[in-house]
């Protein structure tokens, strides 16, 4: 940019411009071994930094991503009109404060926003992957992000924070890495993915690959499955908000009318609400990358190589502040409440906040300064060597 | 059936063989005013009858269908293996006591188990209306059924009872006809339905109508929209379950594998029996009475014409039975003790009871000694003259 060029000027509270960066890894010969036994390579993870790495390299804190979330988490691009995704949280004197704190924030190997994933082009036949892509999961996820981490010259993170699926990367973290994760933060997470939850997800990946535009996961360079796509997006929105947020928000009311149309176009405001929803995401997100991203949150099961939740906990070394919202009925609190008593079951120094909101399982990505406070003096009590076992 | 077939023996409590019955009405030039404002003509609605109706006409009791129920509510058809929806309700000693009750049942308009919808012939065309059926409403099902009773001759119905869109009706019943209802038993129902239902409802139509297959309405003659139907179903039944009894049935359970399948086959229990449920609901039902009738659940709103619950039941003259299930996140049982509530601010004489259960909204439709005896004991008490003010 010219030095004549007029200064940008953000809010304050921003981090400002901000560019994504790009970490290319495991070039061949070199190769991943994935979870499910198979190699992938090479691979690239797109991510953003935030803030200062201090001299000691021991303000670091990882922020790890839902499942449509991408490297962008605070701050502007230099094309951008709204904020990265939790520009809310991330900032000078923000929750995580990038006048204290490095963050990091990458997007997930299976993604569709810089990382490798479905619609990259696999080196081999010079042609996207689609379903030759091998199934990853979240373990894989969190190993990307430790090369990425050893790339950066951190040895231990200040912090691991995350909601939803970035939740169980937290827990993956903790568990995969005791040693480089000084605190654990899941947000309106599970140790496992429920039934229902897995449900939703299914029905997901059915409306996307019932699309005839979909073509067995071969529609690159086509407008790919936008109907399936879309629909998907529908129903997991419906699960992202409660009962109470969504009566608030819309009630009964019409959709530019008084009276019922009485035919098969909108009448309700949710309805178009939904199917805006579901436009909006079809012009950022990749269906691909939607059937793996779900697979991988379908496969999570902290507890499946040990038997037992409190098992797999056996020698985790961060301390955890665990925050689930009442609200939030697809990772209810009752989930939250068991990953507590399992890690408090060795010994883990845990505490557990259950926030009141009627926003549901959105609600942590929501302004809030409620869940904000609580992060913020969270890292910085424990970073000043606070000491205390959960409430 | 020749008197020489074996007669075929049925279990105990069972009303045994039953067949579907067709009224015809508003034969042309007649027809039937909708509350769309367009007329529909001439018009069947199929039922079925189980008891006899006593000489004084006073011991009919009218069950009423959810968005799937047909008219076969109990007993068997020749060819059937399994009995009627309600069987666990209806019989000899059952809850609906066909020993006490002349129990009769009819399939809703706009539905397609034998009553007008729009997979019937256009009498003008010759061809099944498809999308130029008119759009139905509640009170549109509950005029069609008051038509039926007067052809048998009823003047006064001893109970209205039915679950889900069932309750609907019921409500329906009790403010346009106050003085030919004697008791009325809304269960698992709501006065209108809510943002998140009406959101669940119109993502099952998105995919009926992304399904090429649909055709715009006009798929007679050939398989129809099957994948977006089942999927429609498949989202629906997610929300008839409750997150603690998928749990209970499914868990994390993996189907006939033990390690994960890393691919887009279904790897866990539940996904096998949602598709499943999908599949066996395309066989059975049609795709545009689901646009049909899910659209009726979406206007109903018992409160529209006054402006609030409170003014809706002014008038009403039965008296009610409210069951809600604890479970039920559907229709939960706010919104029942909501109508409990506005009744009782109109003098009528109202029970409200909450079923602790696991089972979900679907939970009345199982076999549940409990619901039978509340149903069973409330029937017979306000009968015999039992006057009580609700609990």
């Amino acid at each position: 940019m010219s030095s004549d060029a007029p200064k940008r000027e953000f809010e304050p509270g921003s981090v400002g411009l901000v560019e994504t960066r790009y970490f290319n890894f495991a070039q061949p010969p070199g190769e991943l071994t994935l979870e499910c036994g198979k190699k992938l390579g090479p691979v690239t993870l797109a991510y953003e930094t935030y803030g200062k790495l201090s001299p000691e390299k021991d303000n670091a804190v990882l922020v790890l991503t839902a499942l449509s979330g991408d490297a962008h988490a605070a701050g502007y691009h230099a094309d951008d009109d709204k904020p990265g995704w939790w520009d809310v949280m991330i900032g000078p004197g923000k929750g995580i404060d990038t006048d204290r704190y490095f963050v990091i924030c990458s997007n997930v190997i299976g993604g569709c926003m810089g990382s490798t994933g479905p619609s990259s082009v696999n080196p081999e036949t010079k042609k996207p992957y689609g379903l030759s892509f091998p199934i990853v999961t979240i373990r894989d996820m969190v190993e990307t992000q430790r090369l990425l981490i050893d790339h950066l010259g951190i040895s231990v993170l200040h912090a691991v924070i995350g909601g939803s699926m970035g939740g169980m990367q937290v827990l993956q973290w903790a568990v995969s890495y005791p040693d480089r994760v000084r605190l654990a933060l899941p947000v309106a997470t599970t140790g496992r993915l429920s039934a229902q939850a897995i449900a939703f997800d299914e029905v997901g990946r059915q409306a996307i690959m019932a699309d005839p535009d979909w073509k067995g996961g071969d529609y690159a360079g086509t407008e790919g499955p936008r109907r399936g796509l879309a629909i998907a997006r529908m129903v997991g929105h419906i699960t992202y908000l409660s009962e109470q947020s969504m009566h608030q928000k819309f009630g009964r009311r019409l959709q530019d009318r008084a009276e019922y149309g009485y035919g098969f176009v909108p009448d309700f405001e949710v309805e178009n609400y939904l199917r805006y929803k579901g436009d909006a995401f079809v012009k950022r997100f990749d269906a691909n990358s939607y059937l793996y991203i779900s697979k991988a949150m379908d496969y999570f099961d902290i507890s499946r190589p040990t038997g037992s939740l409190r098992a797999a906990f056996v020698g985790v070394k961060s301390k955890f502040l665990v925050i689930s919202f009442s609200s939030d009925w697809l990772f209810p609190s009752a989930q939250s409440r068991e990953l507590a008593q399992a890690l408090r079951l060795n010994d883990a120094e845990v505490v557990y906040t259950e926030i009141k909101t009627d926003y549901g399982h959105d609600a942590f990505l929501l302004e809030s300064g409620e869940l904000s406070a609580i992060i913020g003096n969270y890292l910085a009590f424990a970073r000043d060597g606070g000491d205390r076992k959960g409430t």
